[in-house]
């Protein structure tokens, strides 16, 4: 007998990491890349503009809007949205490719884009990352100094509602500290591979 | 807004640890006491012999057989289950004490035991300790050298019945290298407590 089907050791499994924008979902991953250098994880495709220090190929591909349309056009992205005027997707063939080589792939994205994975991929984890309050979320937003007032309103009203979807998720995160944060993911990942799918009840 | 109902972060939640025996549940456990010194154990109660170096009160309460039938006609326990001739039983006190305290329980009880816990605590995490084949478990077992051949046999045989079981159970960790389970276990507790529950799907 063997025990394989039950423990799913020999699957590539997808994380998908999201959560409202200035949770800190960008740091966390830093820390979770250092806990975790075997796990893949997927650069996104953006028109938003490069902020200071973010390289291409690494923390995004920067294409204009044009060149991002074709994208959509010619089926590349897995899920992609339109965020406050500006275009994220994620590229369907190297998450479709590690996970065919049986790599766990983690992404990092929007919570709209995440709603969208989980209509492809029904198996996938969905980890949402939140601020350890909405006050909280706002001061690290001001803190960021990338954005001006009526940005910053916008994306803490969106914050808000996006906090109403927890429960579209399998698990939730609080980003009190980073390294907290990035070691119960890097526990959610062990404990997935652990998992029993499809039990009896 | 707090995010308290969906972290979970303030209940006590009850692990079962459960498995074949001889596949080294009681090692694990010790390993496990290491890195969680503020899991609680729940000593179990049972009319079966000491083993050497078994103390009273750490590893099992040991009682007489009309001792240990008295306290099942009390109410006294969680689950118990006479196996091959022994009764082994969890008393409830304890438990119910440590989980209203929210401190999190761990319980390392055999199969037949667990599928009792699972009727009464709708919310407990089972994790079905696993050996890494069949093959490897008898050689455990004749290591242990602890039993005759006939008991042997049978011990094998309701094993392979047991893993029929593994579907019931939420988590399989198999105990290929004890500290590796051990730290399977942690991340499991650790994801179990971001875990969303009651979910929408």
């Amino acid at each position: 007998m063997t025990l394989e089907n039950f423990s799913n050791q020999n699957c590539g499994f997808l994380f998908v990491l999201s959560g409202p924008s200035g949770v800190g979902k960008g740091t966390v991953c830093r820390a979770l890349r250092v806990l975790m250098p075997e796990l893949k994880y997927s650069v996104s495709v953006t028109t938003r503009k490069p902020r200071f220090g973010e390289v291409e190929g690494k923390n995004y591909f920067f294409r204009t809007k044009e060149q991002f349309e074709e994208m959509i056009k010619e089926g590349k992205f897995i899920e992609w949205a339109n965020y406050l005027g500006n275009y994220y997707g994620t590229p369907k063939e190297f998450v479709k490719k590690m996970l065919e080589l049986r790599k766990d792939v983690l992404l990092e994205i929007e919570v709209k884009g995440a709603l969208q994975v989980k209509s492809l991929f029904k198996n996938a984890v969905f980890i949402f990352l939140a601020p350890p309050s909405i006050t909280d979320l706002g001061k690290r937003m001001r803190c960021r100094g990338t954005e001006n007032a009526v940005l910053l309103s916008k994306r803490l009203g969106l914050a808000v509602s996006e906090l109403q979807k927890i429960s579209l998720y399998d698990y939730i995160v609080i980003n009190d500290r980073v390294e907290k944060a990035a070691l119960s993911i890097q526990a959610i990942i062990t404990a997935e591979h652990c998992r029993i799918r499809d039990k009896i009840e």
